[in-house]
């Protein structure tokens, strides 16, 4: 009998016949994540309905040296989630339970199956707000989000995750429960160790439960578009608008080839600009109209600011930030898109993007790459369309790509995951952002924490 | 040879003679800290200059086992800093450059001997804000405020110290140098090591230099002082204010006790307020005071506030400010503070409160117990003056204390250190507030980051 079905077959001891899928009765929703990498089925996915469920499996997961790949809603695009043929997916979706909000210290407790978007809306039904907000808020599971440390457009004014969740539940390999479910902001008691499993993409331990941290909701907010006639005046803005405003809740910048092809692609829609410009940026302030206009005349005066217009009522709004949007949406759903998701200092994002769009167009001059992100957060995005190579070049080409961008990356001493995480698909350009003495660390982090790789193998780093 | 006298005799080649000191040569403010727990003079005190020294004096103290003992300013109150007459001291005073201010990313690069107000100063000068504030401000150095994660009235608005590091470089046990000097608010590659090392008492590894993240500065605030008729209405006033105008930039709340001593101890002080209540607030808020008056004046329509001023100018301001503060500077210079810095969900605290000033007033029917704290941050303080104690009952006497507090907190699920960490004072009721498998965790951390155990030896845990 094979490992796997060893498995399978203790685990049905105690979980019920609709807790085990496998071979065809895989739903194909576990075959691959947003990133469309590979798709493959996994040898079976446990549903367990609760950390002592998690616990047992991994216990005897453990002990069969049996190799298993935890799965939120695959709405990743690192691959993390994607599991081998040989491998046992654990699915959480059977632990999506809101235990309680507790309106004195402003908290949550949920399973880690919840999706970000039932915590958005239950704490918005008890007057307050998640801010964690990200592309995939209607299908991924809290436990996900703590396990990549997601990241989103409200970062620069919220933080990532990490900043919301207070307190887990967390199985180790070898079915040790974890319980750090702290409710406090404040809490110095020993180590922290909540903080290795934040962002360590189910290669420590799996996520069960979670306490997070909610906060007030935002008013009323003026939505801008500004031009630039170049990157750094866009940070000035925006350091202008921290120091006499407020820091904005998003802010979002795009260069001028990304602006244009939005706005081609967006239906009836003129340019609400009255020419082109080098640099655009987009953003949410929660500041009276008359306020934010005095700011951007004083920098329209000096000339960092060329051309602006704030948006007069919702509609106009929602307008202003479909140019943000449909450049991503359009080349998911009608291209093949390659995306990168890189940080480097704030100051240099704009240097890096000359040269990585110089060195991109040197060797690829056929693909147009477009640069956009949320820069606030030293966070640069760029999507190209690969929807006209053939097939069989596809794979090399992508290679290239990759060499290229995460050469620059190297080049400037940036990281080459800003959000997105590492994963599979990144796990061989590790080493250009973390030199060896950290990467031998994470390396022993790992074994203490999962002797015998058990736990989401090969992920990170091999 | 003793240990100790070939350390430092193989520290000679590379330490200048001004870089060691021993016996009586040693400064007096190297054999305690702020707690005055116990004074004891170390073996040495060594005062590494550069990163590649504290690399070279841990690389000689791990081989021959030498414990060394990791010092900032001494402005702790666990004792986490205090060594041993058999131990070393590594002092950071002499790496105390602030590196760089970089103002498009907003960050500040320092030496981890730099002190908290040097760096809230260049922040200043930079027209930039370094908003963690503690007591010890003057003395305490960047280096301690990270190994202990400091807190501070700030916390509420701004964070913890884990919140403003972006980056650490660290030195292991071993003299192994881990560079994790990131200067990007958004950094998803591998695994987060700097978690670690904050708020680990350095234990884990000692902290050379390190990246902040910098802020804008708030503009005017509004201080004002609130009376209630118990505590959860203090808690609704929190909630209000950041509901309908902003996160206050410090929200402390005082029991009438406390109330009462603060205004007996101010020279030349009235009331401001007409008569005595049960719970008060300061509270510091960026709002115009136009809404901050409407908003009180509707709180006071359904009598949960009783009674509240807001100061008219900077001295008003100072003079409530100094109710807040008087108590425990009070005792501190004139008395014998016992204080607690206890953590617990923040709608528990006026409940935890009762119960532990009643099981104190039974045990201790001769000793006044104040209760005050960041109670938006869920931190509670308790000071007892105990200076009338007979000297050979005191030891027994704080024991017995300790005992009644921390048992409550354990009764409350709360946590023993929200703040100030468990060094040495509160290591033996560490596992009131930790489970015997977190426990075992962070020793197996311990065990992985030093083998030798030379790093701060038994502190947080034996």
């Amino acid at each position: 009998m094979s490992t796997q079905l060893q498995v399978v077959e203790r685990c049905r001891v105690f979980l019920a016949e609709q807790q085990i899928a496998m071979g065809d009765a895989i739903n194909i929703r576990h075959y691959t994540d947003w990133s469309n990498y590979k798709r493959i089925q996994p040898y079976a996915v446990l549903f367990p309905k609760n950390t002592e469920q998690v616990s047992q499996i991994l216990s005897i997961c453990n002990e069969l040296k049996q190799a298993v790949v935890p799965q939120g809603g695959m709405t990743g695009v690192a691959g993390a989630g994607i599991a081998n043929a040989d491998e046992i997916v654990i699915a959480l979706d059977k632990m999506h339970k809101i235990e309680e909000i507790d309106q004195y210290a402003s908290t949550m407790t949920v399973q880690a199956g919840v999706t970000l978007e039932e915590v958005q809306n239950a704490a918005r039904q008890a007057g307050l707000f998640f801010p964690v907000d990200v592309g995939g808020r209607g299908s991924c599971q809290i436990g996900g989000n703590i396990a990549t440390n997601a990241g989103g457009l409200s970062v620069i004014r919220y933080g990532m995750m990490r900043e919301h969740v207070l307190g887990i539940e967390v199985v180790l390999a070898d079915g040790r429960v974890l319980n750090l479910m702290n409710k406090m902001i404040k809490n110095n008691a020993g180590y922290d160790l909540k903080q290795n499993f934040i962002g360590s993409e189910g290669t420590l331990g799996i996520v069960t439960r979670a306490v997070l941290k909610l906060s007030a909701p935002p008013s009323e907010l003026s939505t801008c578009l500004c031009a630039f006639p170049d990157f750094l005046s866009a940070v000035h803005l925006l350091r202008r608008l921290q120091k006499n405003l407020t820091t904005p809740n998003a802010f979002e910048v795009m260069w001028d080839e990304y602006y244009q092809l939005s706005l081609s692609w967006m239906q009836n829609s003129s340019n609400p600009l009255t020419q082109s410009y080098p640099v655009y940026a987009i953003f949410d302030v929660e500041a009276p109209a008359e306020s934010l206009e005095n700011l951007l005349a004083d920098m329209f005066e000096t000339g960092e600011i060329l051309d602006a217009v704030i948006a007069q009522n919702q509609a106009q709004a929602q307008q202003l930030w479909l140019i943000r949007e449909t450049v991503p949406a359009e080349i998911s759903s009608t291209g093949r898109p390659l995306c990168f998701d890189v940080s480097l200092p704030i100051g240099e994002l704009g240097e890096f993007k000359e040269v990585c769009q110089a060195r991109l167009d040197q060797h690829f001059p056929d693909l147009v790459s477009l640069f956009f992100g949320h820069i606030g957060d030293s966070n640069m995005h760029i999507i190209l369309d690969l929807k006209h190579l053939p097939e069989d070049q596809l794979e090399s080409v992508m290679t290239g790509i990759d060499e290229v961008v995460y050469g620059v990356v190297r080049e400037f001493k940036g990281c080459i995951s800003a959000e997105h995480g590492i994963g599979l698909l990144k796990r061989d350009y590790l080493h250009y952002s973390v030199d060896e003495n950290t990467l031998n660390m994470m390396r022993q982090l790992k074994q203490l924490f999962d002797p015998n790789k058990i736990l989401n193998p090969n992920k990170i780093f091999k």
